[in-house]
């Protein structure tokens, strides 16, 4: 019996959904670390490069960063507060603060190694990192796992700066709300929200066949559940648990 | 100590071009089938459609089929050919000809199918196949992977038509020309032939540090060798092992 939980995630804004798709792409270069996908590694990194060109999300993350610093030190003198944890997040935040203020843009780097570079033009391009499109990632791909796993590495670190402090940030976020029981009568729920709202989290189970498509905006989100099969409309009672974060 | 031997191919004619493109997705799919890649399996299928959508490679590949047909039943009445082996490709090639003649385009069907569709519009968009961009490619990828392994073997079967006779090509192809020693002195060699060449072979130890990059058309080709490490060429006096095919 399939009892895999999933976790379903709508951004209620556009910062966080720009967190949630950095988010995605770091635990792609994470998960390409941990096992050899060969030439596929590329893709995160290369979406990084261009979601970082397009857009400079340091000083949005400075100010959010400033914002949990500011709440953090107000905890600082409450009893009922985990002090360890916090002095965690507050050594974390001060550092990525001081990592994100260098003059660099976070990947600028990696455009002036010619392997990335000719590797990068390439990849948008359908079959285009052939043998013979690319002799040079054919050279490379042949270089034992551990060799390649290293220079990756090095790759990627050109983005931590501004990747660790977005997986804290969501931390927080998840952490600051609860999942409680909801029920979808018809594959339909409906929701809102006093306190402005910047992301639903729906947990289910993968029996019940259904994904949930999230749709909203701050005060006010509403939930289809959609049966995978049919690709279709769910008109069934789905029972699902939901979180709804500040 | 690093022994691995490295082969690299040139095509020498824009034919041998798309069959080599349409080979290196067609293995990646077999990769793919092989080992659980998650999302990134659905690259070279997307690949695959963009390109058989662009050109219909299928009157090429007849036409290539009809004159193997004909060279191989002139070799019906010789004896020193392998009359087993000889009798095995003209099977293959009889019954990929009547596949190949369908009136369906290879893969035209999948575009029927709603999963792929929403997925494939993604796939392009830099970080763009996250939780929420795709929910249902995020439960697709919950379910077990021998399931996975189904559909995706089931998908890839509408290109099956077209790459499987390319395999049977290249494969001819490339037994038609043997590997001979080669020197390039300052990591260059030219090289030229009577016979229409279609693609150039290279075969040489990853030690060696370099990779090849090749150039030409029919009657003639220059192998330049790069340094891998300094990403420029090498004035080395390179041993590799060449073959040409016409």
């Amino acid at each position: 019996m399939n009892t895999t939980e999933l976790i379903f995630e709508q951004p209620l804004n556009e910062k966080i959904r720009s967190y949630l798709r950095l988010e995605y792409l770091a635990r792609q270069l994470d998960n390409n670390l941990q096992q050899d996908h060969q030439h596929r590694c590329f893709y995160p990194l290369f979406s990084l490069c261009e979601l970082t060109e397009r857009c400079d999300y340091r000083s949005e993350v400075i100010k959010d960063i400033d914002r949990q610093l500011i709440q953090l030190q107000s905890w600082q003198q409450q009893d009922d507060v985990d002090q360890q944890q916090l002095q965690y997040y507050l050594e974390q935040f001060s550092h990525a603060r001081e990592e994100l203020q260098r003059p660099q843009r976070p990947g600028s780097q990696l455009k002036q190694d010619r392997f990335i570079s000719a590797l990068r033009q390439r990849f948008s391009m359908p079959g285009a990192c052939c043998n013979f499109d690319l002799p040079q990632l054919h050279f490379w791909l042949a270089k034992p796992w551990e060799e390649r796993c290293q220079e990756y590495l090095q790759w990627t670190s050109h983005f931590s700066s501004l990747l660790q402090p977005i997986s804290l940030l969501l931390q927080l976020t998840r952490m600051s709300c609860e999942y409680r029981d909801a029920v979808a009568h018809a594959g339909f729920y409906q929701g809102d929200s006093q306190q402005s709202l910047s992301l639903v989290r729906v947990k289910l189970d993968a029996e019940q066949g259904c994904y949930p498509t999230i749709s909203g905006h701050r005060n006010r989100f509403a939930i289809h559940f959609v049966q995978f099969e049919q690709q279709k409309h769910s008109d069934k009672t789905v029972k699902f648990l939901l979180a709804t974060c500040g």
